[in-house]
């Protein structure tokens, strides 16, 4: 067998066989075969696609490319490890909020997360921006740790696939990112080879998200429940918006701060327009995770018990927990609100300057652009332009309006949190670009502002 | 500028500028742009193509990534400097004969070839088959040796159009040779490199050669003027049959041989049934030489003129001095059909084995598959299946039977040369599958072995 012949076959549209395929990522894996030829082969791959069987074919030489995580020790009777992948975006901290929530509720989750890369953020790099958070720690401590206090958070282990983690370095410097196959195969090995028996994944749609529209994320979700059945791993799928940020906070520390007020905040605020969006892809994911687990499928009763741990400081509490086991610092805070001393994350969030921006008109803003503002957040040093590149926790933004809000010339709608005037400069074209304001009616303004952000659920019934 | 968004942006079909190709060419050049990113990008470039624009500026920028040669010492008033370039094919060795005949005639050629890859042979591996002959020698003595006998015949300077070599080897290994436009910008980055004043192509078609039909062959043709005229570099193209090998010998040494024969030919066998496609070819080349070299634009003359001098003995005392002049051996032999003394060149040509392949039934050869003859070839040894292998230059076919040709069952349609029984095996099957033999009828035999093998010829009134 030959890649050269393999390579062939892919651009001229034919069909690779499982041993073709198997010889690629083997060869690939023990770098006998030459990134070279792995980038052409991609680039074909991005170009001619690939069948169901070459999809599930590949996904699964990924996955077999090094060991399965053995998660049997967290097994309990009757009850199912679930597992949660978003497929990314900007201002994205939902696992950040879900997970605490979840193990308060009686379920156990040992999550990998990554880094973000480009105008993608990554949870990883949100919890690094906790001083002294340990993302590192090996599974067998990780696996201790959730039987102690049943969650961990911890980097993507070089150790599960390791085909998928150099095909994604080379697609990234390649232009082969942007494969549905390649995205649904790179996700789905890793998340089969981390030993859970179900998957819920969160497909983000829009500009900040590889999907740019609904029925693309759909094709990615059904793609990726498809390969989960074929592999005996049940799999469901919430579409989420990412046409504008996720949330009001954009940037490491800041979006720990909102996930702190999320799990401190009494009923009121839980459930005023601060959180809107938030709310509810956190209430859905998190809902359908309990579900998922096998806790209760009842996800109305979730959504009640989700308020209730909330409301009772149970979920933040096991945030604190989280951030303990792994060395997180906190602190001792009076907090005046509250009428009470709280454990507080300590994060690095030392921020020179502050700049507000206005609106330049009157009306209601149509769009906030999420890809542009996770440029800009790239622009002030908060994401990074490549892999490895360190990054500033501190910087990002505080939108004051979302989309949706009625606005007067003059109103802030956000506030810029930077240390360094160039990258400012760099950063506000981007967020110039970002927002759109228009003078529409009332009742558009409204239907713009309450339009839903999970658009569908998706599970093996729908493919 | 980065790598990455020259990639991206020609996978999404959109047009390349000047700068970026530059950008590229200089960078790959240089080793700074990794293969891993070329080979990305040449993989988008085999999908989406090139506009005009870019396939000039692409080779332009392979043209100057390094020095031109300099040929102004071979200048003559009135006189232009021809090159002539064949897009490739299985038994061709017409540069071997028209160079002799063109030199013969005052049209003087500093020719460069190169070895043969896969099915394809190599005008560069048919001289080296003659005992000691150099081809290596540097540019400076190839000039004078011009000067002084009127040709040489050189490897391809590895000091012209160096991002054209490393850009060869790379789509060698990544399936992105058979790209029209990176075939034209790889053929003429070379020969606007090598200073010379005119070219002329010769567009082979048919399985043994890279455009498989007329209207693509035509279409390489044309955008291959194009590219000259737009350099200043007049071009024409002539467009030669490739469906069967060119000529009655296939394999190093053996072509060698045939080329003897032609250049000895006297005026019975020169135009017999035994040279017709070879002849052809030839006589329309060199005609076409001498036509843009300004001695003669009279084509009808220059053949008559190429018929003199082949049988004076002129061509062939040209290709003997060129064989001296290089350090290739020769030895003088009494010819018994010509009654004197003559120089030969001394091949490499022992082989163990010779094997008849006989007609399995009677009727008319249809088609010899020139791919399949290529491939077997390959099998015997006889030509390369990676860059650098060593050959043998011994093994090869020589066809007493060519297509329209009658044959009964039993008859010797061609000899195999061998000096391995595992090869001759491997062999067999391409070879096998190569000749196609039908009980067609005497007309239609007939229109078989007259169909010109001159297809088209074509210049800038044409594009």
């Amino acid at each position: 067998m030959r890649m050269y012949d393999i390579i062939e076959k892919k651009r001229d549209g034919k069909e690779l066989t499982k041993s073709e395929i198997d010889y690629f990522i083997t060869g690939y894996s023990n770098d006998k075969i030459p990134d070279y030829q792995a980038s052409a082969l991609l680039m074909a791959i991005y170009f001619n696609g690939l069948s169901k069987l070459e999809l599930l074919n590949l996904t699964f030489a990924m996955r077999d490319s090094s060991k399965k995580i053995d998660l049997s020790a967290l097994k309990v009777p009757g009850k199912y490890i679930v597992d949660k992948h978003s497929t990314g975006g900007v201002g994205d901290k939902v696992t950040l909020i879900v997970l605490p929530i979840v193990a308060a509720l009686g379920v156990g989750v040992c999550k990998m997360s990554g880094k973000g890369l480009g105008f993608t953020g990554g949870t990883a790099d949100k919890l690094e921006s906790i001083e002294g958070y340990d993302i590192n720690i090996p599974i067998r401590l990780a696996l201790k740790q959730v039987q102690d206090i049943g969650l961990c958070l911890i980097s993507q282990s070089s150790e599960i696939a390791i085909a998928d983690k150099k095909l994604y370095a080379l697609r990234d410097t390649t232009a082969t990112v942007e494969s549905m196959e390649l995205i649904a195969s790179s996700i789905m090995s890793k998340k089969l080879a981390s030993g859970v028996d179900k998957i819920l994944l969160d497909v983000t749609v829009g500009s900040g998200a590889f999907m740019k529209d609904l029925d693309s994320a759909k094709e990615l979700a059904k793609t990726m429940i498809e390969i989960g059945r074929d592999a005996g791993v049940e799999t469901k799928a919430v579409i989420t918006s990412m046409s504008e940020p996720l949330g009001r906070n954009v940037g490491n520390a800041l979006e720990i701060k909102e996930v702190i007020s999320f799990l401190l905040a009494d009923e009121n605020s839980l459930m005023s327009d601060e959180f809107r969006d938030l709310r509810e892809v956190v209430f859905e994911i998190a809902a359908q995770m309990i579900s998922m687990s096998g806790v209760c499928t009842d996800i109305e009763k979730n959504k009640k018990d989700i308020v209730r741990v909330i409301l009772s400081g149970e979920a933040y509490n096991k945030f604190i927990e989280l951030i303990k086991a792994q060395n997180g610092k906190v602190e001792r805070v009076y907090m005046d609100w509250l009428g009470k001393d709280l454990d507080l994350p300590v994060t690095h969030d030392k921020v020179t300057f502050l700049k507000e921006i206005h609106a330049q008109s009157s009306g209601y803003i149509v769009s906030i652009d999420s890809k542009q503002i996770g440029e800009a957040l790239v622009c002030l040093g908060g994401g990074r332009r490549k892999k490895d590149e360190e990054i500033d926790y501190s910087v990002g933004f505080e939108f004051s309006k979302k989309v949706g809000d009625k606005v007067e010339e003059g109103d802030v709608i956000l506030t810029v949190l930077y240390n360094d005037k160039q990258n400012f400069e760099e950063a506000f074209s981007y967020i110039e670009n970002a927002i759109y304001i228009d003078d529409i009616d009332e009742k558009l303004g409204n239907a713009l502002r309450l339009k839903p952000h999970v658009l569908d659920i998706l599970g093996e019934d729908d493919i």
